[in-house]
C-alpha cells in the first residue's frame, strides 16, 4: 500500500495537459516520438524505482524483460534498448563503479510477446544484430497467463491495452438490448453498447493484472502506455472513436450500394476500449497487487509539427483495422472502403478524427507489491 | 568422468544393426516413426538418469525444455509432450503418489529454436490447443549462444546436427586446394574437400557443446537423434551423399544447355555432413562438460513397410534442399532440377539413394557434468 500511496501524493496527475494521437497510435512514426519522449521519465522511474534487490549480477538469474503486445519493430527494440540500458546504468550507480573496477552485469532475456497472428517472422528478422540480450518470441494473449511464475521482472506494454480481448458477446446477440446494429464501435451508440464495452474492458484488465501479478517476481515493475479518454466526457466525442465511427457509416453506405450485407455491419464490432485513468486506477486497486508508482499523461505530440491530412489519418485507419476488415468482409471491399472513408474525411476536417483534447495517452509505472501471507 | 564411464559400460553400442533412413530425413512420417521409437527409449533414460534434484515443483523455477533445430511440427510437439509426460512420470514415481496424496508437478517452459529463416508464424500457429507449457520461439543457430546461462534442463535436437553451421571457406575458394570445382557436397570429392567438411564439423560440434554447456544446468540431460554414417566408410558409399552428388550432376547438366552458370555451381555447396558415432564420442570427449549416458544406433525404418520410389525420393531431396537452391540459382530452375533429378533417378535404383545400410541415425543421451572448481 505503500507504493500506491506514495504514487498518488506525486504530482503526476496534469490531466489537464492531457491530449494524444490515436487513429494513428498503430502507426510508427508517432509511436516512436512518444517512446523517445518516455525514454528518460523511464529512465529516471528505473534510477528511483526499481529494487537492486531483484537484479542479480551473477547466473544463472538473467534480468527478464517482457514488451507485451509488440507488433513486428522497430519500437519494441527502441523500448527494450532503453530498458536495458537504465538497468546498466542503475546497476553501475549501485556498484559505484570507477576507472578501475568491474562493472557487473546480470544477463538479459527479453520476451516478445503479441497475439499468435502477430508476423513473428518479420520480428524475429529484424532483431538488432548488435543486441545484448537473448530474444524470444511468446505467442499468446496478455489477457491469460504467458509466462510462468514470478519469471518476470520487468514489463513493458505500448498502446496495446485499449485492445480488448474480445468483442463482448452482448453486442452481436440480437436478442440483447446491446445489440449494436448498424454500428461497429460503442462510441456513438446507446448506453448498453457502451455498458457492454466497459464490462468487457473491466474483465480483461482484471485478467491482465491477475495474470501479470502472478508471473511477475515482488518488486518487479510493470510500464504501461495507454491509448485513453479524458475523465467525465462521452466516448462519442472522442478524435478516435470517431474515426471508427465513420468506417460504421462507410460499411452502411456500402450496404446500401449492395455490396456488404448488412448483416455483416451488424455482426461487426471493432475490440477497442478508451479507458480513463480513474477507471484504471479503479482497476489497479481491486486487484491489489500492485502499486502506482507514477501516472501521468503524455504531452501531444504531432508528427514533425504537423497535423496529418485526411490521406494520412486515412492510412492510419487502415493500417489498423485493414486486418480485422479483411478477415470479416474479405479483401475485396478493403480497397473501395477506405477510398470512400478518404472522401468522406476530406468533407469534415481530417483533425476532428485524428486529434481531439478528449483523447490521450498515459504512462503509468505499477510495482509488484510484496505477497502478504 | 563418472557418467561417461557409466554410459561407455552399459551394453550400448549395437553398431552393426545401423541403418537409417536418410534423404527423407527431413519428411515428416519417417521422422514421426523414429520419434515413436525412441519414445519408450527416452521414457527409460529419463526415469534412470535424470537428476530429481534438478526438478523444482514450487515456484520460481520452472523445467525448461529446448527443441533445438524444431522446424514447424508436428514432430517437435511430439517430442515435447514425450519429454513432459516421462518427466511428469519421473515425479509421480519418485514422491510415491498414492490415490490420496496430492502429485506436484513443475511449470513447463518449452523453448522452440530453429534458423531466424523458419517459419515460425507457422509453428505458432500449429502449437497444440491443450499443451501443458509455456510455449517460446527462440530464432538464431544453436552452434552459438541462444540462452541465459544454467537455463536450461533439458536438451532435444532431432535430425538437425547433421547441418553444418556454413559451407566450410575453402571449398569455395578457387585458389584453395579444396576447392569444390563442379561438384555441390564434399562425398565424391577428393581429400582436401572431405577435410574442409569435418574440420568444420569439427569446429561446429565444439561451439554446440560449448554452448549447451554454459546454458544447461549441472545433471540436465541432452537427448540427441543425429542422422550420421557408418563407421570406416567412405562418405560417397553414403546413400544420402549419393542423393546430393546427383544433385550436383543435374546442375552440370543445366550448365551444359545453359541454363545455370558454372561459376554459380561452383560457388554452391550444400553444407551437411555426416558424422561417425567415433567422431561425436571424439568431440564430446574432447569438450568434457558432458558425460555419455547412452549411444545407440537406432534400427532402420521404413514407411508403411515399402521402400521409397523415385517420386518420393525426389520429393524428399527437394524438401530438404529446394529453398537453398531456390536462394543460389533463383525461382525458375528448381522445376526443371528436380524434373532432371527424378529421370536421373528413375535409370538408377531409388533405393540406392533413399536406403543404405550405410548411413545410420543414432540417438546420443549426455549428461551435463558438475562444473569442477
Amino acid at each position: 500500500m505503500e507504493a500506491e500511496k506514495k504514487g498518488k501524493s506525486s504530482a503526476a496527475y496534469p490531466m489537464n495537459s492531457g491530449e494524444g494521437p490515436y487513429s494513428y497510435a498503430k502507426t510508427s512514426s508517432s509511436q516512436r516520438v512518444v517512446i523517445d519522449f518516455i525514454k528518460e521519465l523511464m529512465n529516471k522511474e528505473i534510477e528511483e524505482k526499481l529494487d537492486m534487490g531483484i537484479i542479480s549480477t551473477s547466473p544463472p538469474n538473467p534480468f527478464c524483460i517482457a514488451d507485451l503486445g509488440c507488433s513486428v519493430g522497430p519500437n519494441t527494440f527502441s523500448a527494450v534498448k532503453n530498458i536495458i540500458e537504465a538497468v546498466e546504468l542503475k546497476c553501475q550507480t549501485s556498484q559505484g563503479i570507477t576507472a578501475s573496477s568491474k562493472l557487473l552485469l546480470p544477463e538479459f532475456q527479453v520476451f516478445f510477446n503479441d497475439h499468435t497472428s502477430n508476423d513473428f517472422n518479420m520480428l524475429f528478422k529484424s532483431l538488432p544484430v548488435n543486441r545484448r540480450y537473448y530474444a524470444l518470441g511468446v505467442p499468446g494473449s496478455f489477457y491469460g497467463r504467458i509466462f510462468p511464475e514470478a519469471s518476470l521482472h520487468f514489463v513493458h506494454s505500448s498502446f496495446a491495452l485499449h485492445w480488448l480481448s474480445q468483442v463482448p458477446k452482448e453486442v452481436t446477440d440480437k436478442s440483447s438490448p446491446a445489440w449494436n446494429k448498424g454500428r461497429v464501435h460503442y462510441a456513438n451508440s446507446g448506453d448498453e453498447v457502451v455498458r457492454a464495452y466497459k464490462a468487457q474492458y473491466e474483465k480483461d484488465m482484471e485478467q491482465f493484472l491477475q495474470a501479470r501479478a502472478q508471473e511477475m517476481v515482488c518488486g518487479g515493475l510493470m510500464v504501461l502506455i495507454i491509448l485513453g479518454i479524458t475523465d467525465g466526457i462521452r466516448h462519442s466525442e472522442a478524435g478516435g472513436n470517431r474515426g471508427f465511427d465513420l468506417v460504421g457509416s462507410c460499411l452502411m453506405d456500402l450496404v446500401k450500394k449492395g455490396i456488404v450485407r448488412e448483416e455483416n455491419v451488424d455482426s461487426f464490432n471493432i475490440p477497442t476500449y478508451l479507458m480513463t485513468t480513474q477507471e484504471f486506477e479503479a482497476a489497479v486497486r481491486q486487484n491489489g497487487s500492485f502499486g502506482i508508482e507514477r501516472m501521468e499523461v503524455l504531452p501531444h505530440v504531432k508528427v514533425n509539427g504537423v497535423s496529418l491530412n485526411a490521406q494520412q489519418v486515412t492510412f492510419c485507419v487502415r493500417s489498423t483495422l485493414g486486418e480485422l476488415i479483411k478477415q470479416e468482409f474479405g479483401e475485396d471491399i478493403v480497397d473501395q472502403l477506405f477510398e470512400l472513408y478518404l472522401e468522406k474525411l476530406e468533407e469534415i476536417h481530417p483533425s476532428s478524427v485524428a486529434e481531439t483534447e478528449k483523447t490521450l495517452s498515459f504512462l503509468v509505472v505499477l510495482k509488484r507489491k510484496p505477497i502478504s501471507h
